[in-house]
């Protein structure tokens, strides 16, 4: 039984991880959090004694670590007793922040695929050019590893799972991510806009005919018909499940969609076509050497200050189309979230608190046992019944919509 | 009569400047031309020499100088024996050029008002904030400094007195500037972005009832039927101009329109409300300290090099309303001209061949006695009849379009 938590990074998804961990301090143990700037997990860790959200008395604490140095992060997992990392640090990290679990032997999860910052959109799968090189690597020493489970990648992962399991054969897999709510700002992205950006410019790849194909953003288009958002245009994008789900399913179509509005798109559109999305730097007429994505960034709203004025829901879920019993079969598995419910909460939008109620979810599946695998897994492999059972109670619960009508998953 | 030349700046502006006093070295003298950057200096003057451009025999030469000090300025004017200095450089050196000329009795003429880089849209009327204060100066010491002589301002003060002079009396002025030309590029500024964009964040002065108004960028739209290229589009636009004719015709009222497709309109909106023209610094993630308007400025063409692709043509001119006779009045004195002709004539674009030639018209009529006033001037202040008779001959001719016609102004 693991139990003490390390969380890695202090953003908009790092409050969220820290309030939920602090809610179930019962089966997780002691609390530690780090960034580079130890002053963003102090304010997190009173943020949490503001909302008394420790579930009994208990350590958190805050620390300062470089995690893009392994050492740093194995020394810091080794002084603060962490038997489980949870990394929503930059997605520039990740590879360092599982090198220090492996050398420790620390359980291991993150929520979004490895980045390095001078590359974008990599051969498919995104996943075999960095993490699963060290999949046999976790075997052997028999850490726990678990890729992508935040909510997109991760719960929708898991939801790809439960349909299929249901169906006896799988055709497509469609995942959808509605974000219906209103910020009231002009522009301004709902996480790291650097992370936004780039998941965007590049090739974005899909799964169909059982080979990898490419598009661009905002070339494939859809109206989806969804409930409590009702219909919305989603764009095909890139997006990691897509990566894992394709080689864990080849047999099925896997495609990702993203909802976004025409202001959205018209900005984006204009941004990229000007270079101010491109993280190769320019150099100005005075000399000085700067990377567009990060002016953009540093002039774009904080994702964390949203959360106040944030309204509205969300609605992600899985399509997933097949044959039971010989004839066609579909089924939408899905969660719709809350802004302002997220923020009464945890202080945070809706966007981040999907992202980081699943990782502690996964936490506590790994301090009971269920999902302490011994090995790197991604959500898919991993049984998704625990997963919903916690999240059901912890803020995200799973519903399904069929032939046979809307209900919770297990109703 | 003065007649070496010493042209300031090395950008798309001041490689006309070169070409044209190059093709006229035998009303000016020795040239030379001086920027922060020898070698674009060195490639003008070579661009010069690729098109034979010097009428006859004679000097010009490549400097280094800092536009900033004026006493470099002056040392470079003692050193050169210029007699008439061309000061085409950023905006941002103007009063130190005057003060270098003020200093050795060199003629001065600019072609912009000047700025300071961390102010935009000062009190008005522009002119008073900086060179007015000079005035009296120039007075006293004998300096002939014009003001404001590119096109517009510049040719368009001369088409103002042209048509004032024609009238019992002026009711409006309103001066139009049409590019209907295309570059072929998804967006690009004419000329230096910075100083572009500068012109359209701040507030829109404008003259009416004899008071000054206010509007903002794109508020007040008009569509406006033009020689040659038919129906255009025209924003109220803050422009130097305005500044000095409302204070020699405050009678009248002064407007200054500027023609926007939508696609600059759109692009210019998100890259405001995002704060990416902004010229105050933001400080990255990483902690360096950007300009946001400098990033920009480098991700966007370099408007010289727009003038290989440019097609099309611009038109700018002044509709001039009042009375004659007892009666109702209008006339409107415009030029047509065409990128092509100018990128072939002197590798530049069209907007740059608008602004460049009309300062080395203003040159040789200083260095012929006509407009060496011996003090500091607006162009409307001059006879504008020497200076369309010029015009007509490199390369701007003037044509009116009034009750009678549409004609050249001296037909």
């Amino acid at each position: 039984m693991k139990k003490n938590v390390l969380i890695i990074g202090a953003g908009g998804v790092a409050q969220v991880v820290a309030h939920k961990c602090a809610q179930n301090n019962d089966v997780l143990g002691d609390l530690h959090i780090a960034s580079r700037t130890k002053s963003k997990c102090v304010a997190i860790i009173e943020s949490v004694q503001a909302k008394n959200a420790m579930k009994q008395e208990g350590v958190f604490e805050a620390h300062q670590v470089d995690a893009t140095q392994s050492d740093q992060v194995a020394a810091l997992i080794r002084e603060t007793g962490a038997e489980i990392v949870i990394n929503v640090g930059t997605a520039f990290v990740n590879m360092h922040v599982l090198d220090g679990c492996i050398e420790t032997g620390a359980a291991y999860i993150d929520t979004a695929i490895h980045e390095e910052p001078d590359k974008i959109c990599e051969t498919p799968p995104w996943y075999a050019n960095y993490e699963w090189k060290k999949r046999d690597l976790c075997a052997e020493k028999g850490v726990t590893a678990i890729l992508g489970a935040g909510f997109d990648p991760g719960v929708v992962n898991a939801f790809a799972r439960f349909a299929v399991d249901r169906l006896d054969e799988v055709k497509s897999i469609d995942i959808v991510d509605i974000n219906a709510g209103s910020h009231g700002k002009y522009f301004a992205t709902n996480f790291d806009p650097e992370i936004n950006f780039r998941e965007f410019t590049g090739v974005v790849y899909y799964w169909e005919d059982q080979q990898w194909k490419e598009t661009t953003m905002f070339a494939s288009g859809h109206e989806w018909d969804l409930p409590v958002v009702g219909k919305q245009m989603a764009y095909q994008s890139g997006h990691d499940e897509v990566h894992s789900l394709a080689t864990n399913y080849p047999q099925a179509d896997v495609r990702f969609w993203m909802g976004f509005g025409e202001h959205y798109i018209n900005v984006f559109t204009v941004l990229k076509n000007i270079g101010l999305l491109s993280e190769h730097p320019v150099t100005t007429a005075e000399g000085q050497e700067v990377v567009p994505l990060k002016v953009v960034k540093a002039c774009l709203p904080d994702p964390a200050s949203l959360a106040p004025e944030y309204t509205g829901k969300t609605c992600i879920g899985d399509l997933v189309k097949g044959t039971k019993d010989g004839a066609e079969a579909e089924i939408f598995v899905y969660n719709v979230a809350d802004h302002k419910d997220a923020y009464e909460e945890v202080g945070s939008q809706g966007i981040s608190y999907t992202a980081g109620v699943p990782p502690v979810a996964a936490a506590m599946l790994i301090a009971d046992g269920t999902w302490d695998a011994g090995t790197m897994k991604n959500v898919e492999e991993l049984d998704p019944k625990p997963f919903f059972t916690i999240l059901d109670r912890i803020g995200l619960p799973t519903r399904i919509r069929d032939a046979e009508g809307d209900r919770p998953w297990n109703a």
